[in-house]
């Protein structure tokens, strides 16, 4: 039987990009003879303009069947303007929560032909290689209640709730465990629990996990540590694990450390290994439709991919085999240039991934 | 009427460092002919170990009485077992509530002398001057509802919750604008307003007093983007605006840029300009009582609140320029060593300003 995946373009560079992935699963298919069926939906702003909604029920049941998700991203300024419930992102957060994605994968890696490309000195980031695993199904993002009220005096106050259960806080720091002990056995919790009550659960539980993983050294560090510790030396990390919130702003530091935000995949997983792939970059609305994106996070995308949720090892190690040498031939999209090195269109870029496979 | 200085050295490093502001105040008011008075409390473990809580009661009376004070630092693996709500950080939480110090300024400045101690690139960090403008006495610090709770299938749950106010988001808005007037004119608010409510909020009623401030240029980032902007090209900001739990890790973020934690002071004040003012950095426990700690941020600390609270420009000026000095003969402590310079301990640092005055 055929495996599914869903296509969800999304805004901005998202369907630009997308557009370069599948060219390569295209040639992948063929070369390791894969049954793999594609269907299309929309997603985000693309679906609020055509059906007023980011999430339309259509999107979801096929996403709900498909084995796999390659997303692109979405949001832009033009939906700025919409109801919290229905902006772009609503369209992201309920695949997340509908899926139970709850385990988000944020590998931030140096390629060493972009070393150059780093803000942070070169010795500091050689080699760099950290995993950020991030809890993407509960946390502040879907705490309840939620939202503005007025008070008695006639002020407004908006409110969000900061929440997590013992079973969330488990399986999200079993994940963790499990892939520094394939890693390099260290772990990194992440929490503000000298001030946050929930997050002060999150470190007990996380630390009472700590025997049942001896291989694995444990450490905890607060929020605001961490974001310091990942600028002053960020080699010290292998695996962190953190809550939704402080995953979103960790996993954007650590990537932009490595100078290629424009080259980071992700993944979210549920249970079942079903898999929603995006790249870590956003919908980047400023240079979208210009030929300028750099779709090569979203080609690692589908790496991951074919990895994570549907076993195909070596068809996934061939395409990030061709995205190294496409980095040893000089080319580059403009995020990522330097001087020596031709700089190439979105396109061009993916058609030279095509080449080398 | 002589002014009344409250010094609340702490835990860790806190007593050793403040020790040498000291030494630096006693010279100041000969030098400038000040008449201030000095008196001292206990905080933060400290009071715990004495008197069984972070902040006794007779600290909080003194805090209320004088016009500014004098912080060390507080908290340290000691104290880690003690249950939420008599913790070290109480200490410090609780004073910033009870006298309302809703405004926290944290400079993160490059000195041009310790540049190569940076982590980032030079081009990028030369010259680098932010102020963070961070909310302190709301948000999910202090929102009500909070704690863990046990659910109906048994599983204990966290809980925090983030809640602002108009009120509370204008007044620090108002300080922000009216910092950037007096600075480079560009203010940038950050939210996580595509996600959280109580941000969009808080988008929301910034952008509605832009109209007021003509004269500076505001801009809107998301956490996330922020955190990587920071990282990437740190010059692009110059006032940045934001609640609490977000400016704790910016402000780490933005000061660990400079490479000098150890040199960066901060305040914290209320509307009657009654301030609290201490250094960046925490309380180090693993190298307390050691001489080795860097007691210029808490010198710099009290040049702030010479300058701020008590408006005695001259000294602090004073103070500052010779902070400049003792860095130009060379002089460092372990954390700012680099070749070519004399490591000195606490006392060593302490006596070469004092000198220098
Ligand atoms: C678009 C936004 C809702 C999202 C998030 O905050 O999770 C994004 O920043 C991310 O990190 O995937
Ligand atoms: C010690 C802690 C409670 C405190 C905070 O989180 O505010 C500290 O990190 C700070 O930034 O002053």
């Amino acid at each position: 039987m055929s495996r599914q995946i869903l296509c969800l373009p999304g805004d901005g560079i998202g369907p630009e990009i997308v557009a370069e992935a599948l060219k390569v699963l295209d040639v992948i298919k063929q070369l390791f003879s894969l049954d793999i069926e594609v269907s299309h939906a929309l997603v985000g702003g693309a679906a609020i303009d055509a059906e007023g909604t980011p999430l339309p029920a259509e999107t979801l049941k096929l996403a709900k069947q498909s084995d796999a998700i390659l997303f692109g991203a979405v949001g832009g300024p033009k939906w700025d303007d919409q109801p919290m419930a229905n902006r772009p992102e609503k369209g992201l957060l309920g695949l997340r929560s509908e899926l139970d994605l709850f385990a988000n994968l944020r590998p931030a890696i140096l390629f060493p032909q972009l070393a150059a490309a780093s803000s942070l000195k070169a010795e500091l980031v050689a080699g760099l290689d950290i995993l950020i695993v991030r809890e993407l199904t509960g946390g502040i993002y879907f705490g309840e209640p939620r939202g503005v009220r007025t008070l008695e005096n006639g002020e407004r106050e908006g409110y969000n709730t900061y929440v997590y259960r013992e079973s969330e806080i488990k399986r999200i720091a079993k994940v963790a465990f499990e892939a520094a002990q394939k890693r390099n056995g260290r772990l990194c919790s992440v929490d503000k629990s000298n001030v946050l009550e929930v997050t002060a659960l999150w470190r007990e539980l996380v630390s009472g996990m700590a025997d049942d993983y001896s291989d694995v050294e444990l450490s905890h560090m607060y929020v605001d540590n961490a974001t310091m510790q990942l600028v002053r030396e960020p080699k010290q990390f292998d695996v962190v694990v953190t809550g939704n919130m402080f995953g979103d702003i960790l996993s954007d530091c650590a990537a932009m450390l490595t100078g290629s935000i424009g080259m980071l995949p992700s993944a979210s997983l549920n249970e079942k290994n079903q898999g929603m792939y995006e790249p870590v970059h956003g919908s980047a609305p400023d240079i979208a439709g210009q030929g300028k994106a750099n779709p090569l996070a979203q080609i690692l995308s589908l790496a991951m991919l074919l990895r994570y949720s549907l076993g195909e090892i070596a068809a996934a190690d061939a395409i990030e085999q061709a995205v190294g040498e496409v980095l040893d031939q000089g080319l580059r999209t403009g995020d990522i240039a330097s001087e020596g090195c031709r700089v190439v269109t979105t396109a061009e870029m993916g058609d030279a991934v095509v080449q080398c496979l």
